[in-house]
């Protein structure tokens, strides 16, 4: 018997441990948005540093500091740091995790309790948390763990980074990781692997290599000193939304082509064997709709679609601060708006120039209307897109897992979103990232009913110990 | 001594009792838009009743039935209407004012207790309500008080309807007298007289001629099912936002021209006499600078602000229902939006012919944009423009009143906002309304320290009773 052999069985005997397990971190309301929920997050913090002490692991803890939330301080919940094994003819892999949920309340339309896991009879196991992100990070120690009970030796050293501010904003995490990019936690790494992910639909799995930037602004245009009726002031005055509005409409067109010259300039051109990528993908226009439970998608076929959602730029307009936002019916002219838009942004956009472009246009803009009012725009955040090099031998490695486990080559797929996370730890530690999802599409992770399905679950312990075999043999 | 003489006489020897009577019904917070208080708006009701009873007047007091506020349900305050003289050789003139009155709140930035009136260093008495509109709903009944004490007759028949939520949408009051119209105490009304606006400016008095209309609008769009994420779905689906924008970017211009393809055919053209009139008026574009607290006025010319606010429509957007409206940054593509603006309309213009352009020309717009959202447009709610015959005996005999009181002519204005109890007087009871204030500009009628001069409630005593006497003697 392989190594692989005697793991996927000792994996298939101990199906209700694992469920049993993840039943007990559910159970545990880690909802880092909520003040009053904050003992709950030290508690699963406390429950991973409890875990990976009795696997034998060293556990180092690092404390970010305080936050206000809801007009309390708090302390931010420990960032939880797992060492095991340390030779150095292995090589390093850093593996990361959130131990924080998003929060969930019975009458948002939940049909059982969030914190009680439930496996309905589709074999699909119900609680908040279970996919995103409590399934990956213990999956991790039952790797772990398998490997002693079958006194298989493991096949790489391994390095763990528990968060449990994730769902939000991550706060401390990205200074410590910069801080610490060549200590003796993250000096050694050789690769990273974080599973926080999906795959694209419900049968395939994938590997995903790429994430969307964002530059998010904030365009102001004030001219009254207060808010004004309409019935008394409008027609005599320059308003600040008939502004605004002239110069929202002229950023993005109707079918989603961004209107701000030059914008397009950096896009990294489609190579052949990119576009050949989008030909075998696990996915269908019918996904889109249900997902967005409407038919209103801009283009007719799956290939275009993903693209404009993975590797193209984007811009949304979001809503206006300031205006009148009720129901009802207000005759305010608002004194001051500020209107908020977003471009999701990829390689090889730089966050600098897209800021000079959206500036310079929407100051043009501006300055044609010929208005008393004044503007002005900033760029409230960026984020840079990011894109790894999947002939990395950790991308290699990984296919080779899914091939393993799953039977089928896996989709290789971006996201139109970001992870901030993945491009810090590409940036800070120069070093390959790789998402490995352990989900489905649907498993509706901030929604209701969030659920993993138990294949997914079993067949991801196996794959992320399988990940780790084909790593410890790759061709580095 | 004539009769004006000795009312004169007997109203400036009278100015301390006057201001005492004032003092006491501002110490009643009559706040018709809070549950809590909603006692006292009956109590200020029942102080009316009483003294009506006290000079003989005949008292009708109208029931408008229950309100839900503040989830409470609450009886609408009295419609209080008095009766002084039926004398069928007299002419019958009708008198409205209102006895609620706005919240005030010392923490706002009230110099001194809003409940409390206060004469300043400047001869202004300060409280709330006291300009609006207690000090003119008073008046009157100091008129009749002046009438006895000197033993004059009261020269006309006089009807008072004074009701306790104008502040509040003015509930029940419309359809009571559209009901009573024909009705014993609004039968036989000859003309009306309307005390619940200000002057133009600081120096001198105005009458009041003509009131804008007003077509409120609400354009919403919908596609997605819920609420998407830009990530994933940006550039992917036609957002409700862009579509949003782009039509409502084409309803006004900058410099506040409306778009709407024959929107103004129907707009009364200016004529010779009327042109005329703005060349006498007491006001400066200094005057709207400082009320919006900025300089961000589109005309150059008194003339050109003051016809723009009054006599030519205007299209202002107030907001967006169901985008992102608090501070800092979300991600999010509304899956619906609710687009909000208004018209504010001026003779002849029709409500269903505005609302007729205003759906065609936004469907149009829509149409070409070949977005798969759908959209709708409604009228919220609308209100015909008001301008009355300045050559009825009403005008004539307050423009010699004002003559008479202040030895000047007076200023003939129009006003932007709308005063919906003055169409209903008029296309009710199809007689001349005219409205004839007693307060100035700045007298800060729904703001803080809220003021009425002691010279304007003064004066206005007098100049109400003159109006009386002129009325009388005036050629019908
Ligand atoms: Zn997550
Ligand atoms: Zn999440
Ligand atoms: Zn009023
Ligand atoms: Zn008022």
């Amino acid at each position: 018997m392989s190594a692989f052999d005697k793991l996927f069985a000792y994996v298939d005997e101990n199906q209700k441990y694992y469920i049993d397990r993840l039943a007990e971190v559910v159970a545990i309301p880690s909802v880092s948005g909520e003040a009053s929920r904050r003992p709950e997050v030290v508690k699963m913090g406390e429950w991973l540093i409890k875990e990976l002490k009795t696997l034998g692991a060293t556990v180092q803890v690092h404390h970010p500091g305080k936050q206000t939330l809801e007009g309390q301080e708090l302390d931010l919940p420990p960032i939880v740091l797992g060492t095991y094994g340390t030779d150095p003819a292995k090589k390093t892999v850093l593996v990361y995790g959130h131990y924080d949920v998003q929060p969930a309340f019975k009458e948002d339309g939940w049909a059982t309790d969030p914190w009680t896991l439930v496996e309905d009879d589709k074999g699909r196991l119900i609680g908040r948390g279970s996919t995103d992100d409590k399934a990956p990070v213990i999956s991790w120690l039952w790797v772990i763990e398998a490997h002693q009970k079958l006194g298989v030796e493991m096949p790489v050293n391994l390095k763990m980074c528990f968060e449990g501010m994730e769902e939000s904003g991550s706060e401390g995490l990205d200074e410590y990781i910069e801080k610490e990019a060549k200590g003796a936690f993250f000096g050694d790494v050789d690769c990273v692997c974080i599973s926080d992910n999906y795959w694209l639909g419900s049968n395939k799995p994938c590997l995903t290599y790429g994430l969307r930037g964002i530059s998010y602004f904030m365009v102001e245009v004030a001219g009254p000193g207060k808010d004004l009726h309409s019935g008394v002031f409008g027609g005599t005055v320059h308003e600040p939304m008939t502004d605004l509005f002239t110069v929202m409409s002229k950023l993005v067109s109707p079918t989603g082509k961004i209107l701000i010259p030059g914008i397009y300039n950096d896009v990294a051109p489609v190579t052949e064997s990119e576009d050949k990528m989008y030909d075998s993908l696990d996915f269908s226009l019918a996904d889109i709709h249900s997902a967005m439970e409407s038919k209103c998608t801009i283009h007719g076929t799956e290939k275009e679609a993903l693209m404009a959602r993975w590797r193209f730029p984007s811009l949304s307009l979001h809503g206006i601060e300031g205006a009148f936002s009720s129901p009802g019916s207000k005759t305010v002219i608002p004194a001051k708006v500020i209107g908020k838009f977003s471009i999701r942004s990829v390689p090889n956009m730089e966050p600098k120039k897209i800021t000079e472009l959206v500036k310079d246009f929407v100051n043009a803009e501006f300055a044609k209307i010929g208005s008393k009012n004044t503007l002005t725009i900033d760029c409230g955040h960026a984020g840079k897109a990011w894109v790894a090099d999947t002939n990395h031998y950790n991308f290699v490695a990984a296919e080779k897992a899914i091939e393993r486990v799953f039977k089928v080559k896996p989709d290789f797929t971006r996201e139109g979103g970001s992870i901030p996370v993945t491009l810090t730890f590409q940036e800070a530690l120069n070093k390959n990232v790789l998402l490995l999802p352990m989900g489905r599409a649907d498993d509706g992770a901030h929604s209701i009913n969030e659920k993993i399905d138990k294949t997914n679950y079993i067949e991801g312990i196996k794959l992320l110990a399988s990940y780790l075999h084909e790593i410890s043999v790759a061709q580095a």
